[in-house]
């Protein structure tokens, strides 16, 4: 049976990359794309038209249940299992500027950046969840000890930023408090993920300061090799993914492989 | 001129017992309880009737910004500042129980919980930072160095299930999420309210298992000895805020004095 992994939130930067990664480097994995809008989606189309085998996209917005429960519906029915679950969507603020200081926080923008950053990755992995379990483990390290054998991996990428322990910085009010409320999903889930039969690694991951679209007002203040490629990042990311079973499970990782505190 | 302090989710619990411990203490002191419905609030428009002189009960529901910005202009006209913003207005989930496993997860809880318990008590801070600026340090200990004297305190009532660290049960996905986000929301507020001449200590309290109307459905789980009442539980909460001054801002502390893991 083929590893099977889905990236949500794939039209773009990290989780473009990702795809074409698996893609790249692993001939038989299959790819499940989503995204909230596959027919603008020009790069991932294009990626599509190059893996017709391997690659299926997705139409899905995280944050409305009844589209993720159809999306579920849909992969089970066609694939059966996950091995892998990328949850990659996100967004730094609808004004595409974090808050420099209170001044700039707003209902709207704290709501709308938790339904997406928080709400919408939670929901993916709930509905998500009984593919999980139906996992073969072809992603990750196997542990030798078959009490230890994993099903999949659930990855949320959240960030740095979202560290309440090393944020010296403070600003960017929304995006942090999403990537704090979703690093604690990562943690909820990889307790209820380990109990009983249930063996799902859940670890939240820090892709460095990447150039993607979200990053890109903020370039000229990142330090010079500082700024990684989306490659440089996937890269990175999969070398931890590849080296991940049971031990890691409820961990934050940056993309060296160091842990951060939370 | 008197000391000010706010309360913000003032009809019940915790909110209703710090608006009762202050009034009672400290006799000078004026407080502002704000809660959504003040005509059904009983218990504190019974408090409104023994204290008339020094209690002001104001509509207010944090989730909406532009009542906040109602209820700060009255502030303002009445009174001109503040020296302690304590927000505690909080929901466990929209059904009153918390999420026991992923299967009770939905996207209404999280984003009601969210709004309630993390945008609320982020835009009342906002709001009324140009009040906390103003303040005249009545509450807290004032450092003898005249460079860290602060001008008022906020505090956020988060809880240790919404330490991620601290977290080794899962469940209450929603609670836990909300209360994250808003000590990273204490962490940012104690970052951009201590530079310049700003000087407010910012801190996350945990008031331990109180017997309140959140907590109810889980009295029955609490260890013998571990209930506290909300008179046990604001004493030992107000023994914490009466020694705050700007070495403390930032951090997270427990009812009985101990920091908490983020």
């Amino acid at each position: 049976m083929a590893a099977i992994a889905l990236v949500q939130g794939a039209s773009r930067g990290l989780g473009l990359q990702f795809c074409k990664h698996i893609l790249t480097s692993r001939k038989e994995a299959m790819v499940i794309a989503t995204c909230r809008r596959p027919a603008q989606a020009g790069a991932l189309q294009a990626l599509l038209a190059e893996f017709p085998q391997n690659l299926a996209v997705y139409q899905l917005d995280a944050t409305r249940e009844a589209e993720v429960r159809q999306a579920v519906e849909a992969v089970a029915k066609d694939y059966g299992h996950l091995d892998l679950l990328l949850n990659c969507g996100a967004i730094l603020h609808p004004s595409g500027r974090g808050e420099t200081s209170l001044r700039d926080v707003s209902a709207e923008g704290l709501s709308i950046t938790l339904a997406t950053n928080s709400i919408g990755p939670l929901l993916v992995a709930k509905h998500f969840t009984p593919l999980l379990l139906n996992g073969t483990g072809a992603f990750g390290r196997q542990n030798i000890d078959p009490d230890k054998k994993h099903q999949a991996l659930l990855v949320n990428m959240t960030a740095k930023v979202g560290s309440i322990g090393d944020n010296a910085l403070g600003g960017w009010y929304s995006y942090r408090m999403s990537k704090a409320a979703l690093n604690m999903a990562t943690k909820n889930l990889s307790i209820e993920l380990r109990r009983g039969k249930a063996k799902v690694v859940c670890v939240s991951l820090h892709p460095g300061t990447v150039d993607t679209d979200l990053s890109k007002p903020y370039h000229k203040n990142v330090p010079k090799g500082k700024l990684f490629s989306p490659e440089y990042s996937v890269n990175c990311l999969m070398h931890i993914i590849d080296k991940l079973d049971m031990e890691q499970t409820g961990k934050f990782f940056a993309w060296d492989g160091s842990e951060l505190p939370w």
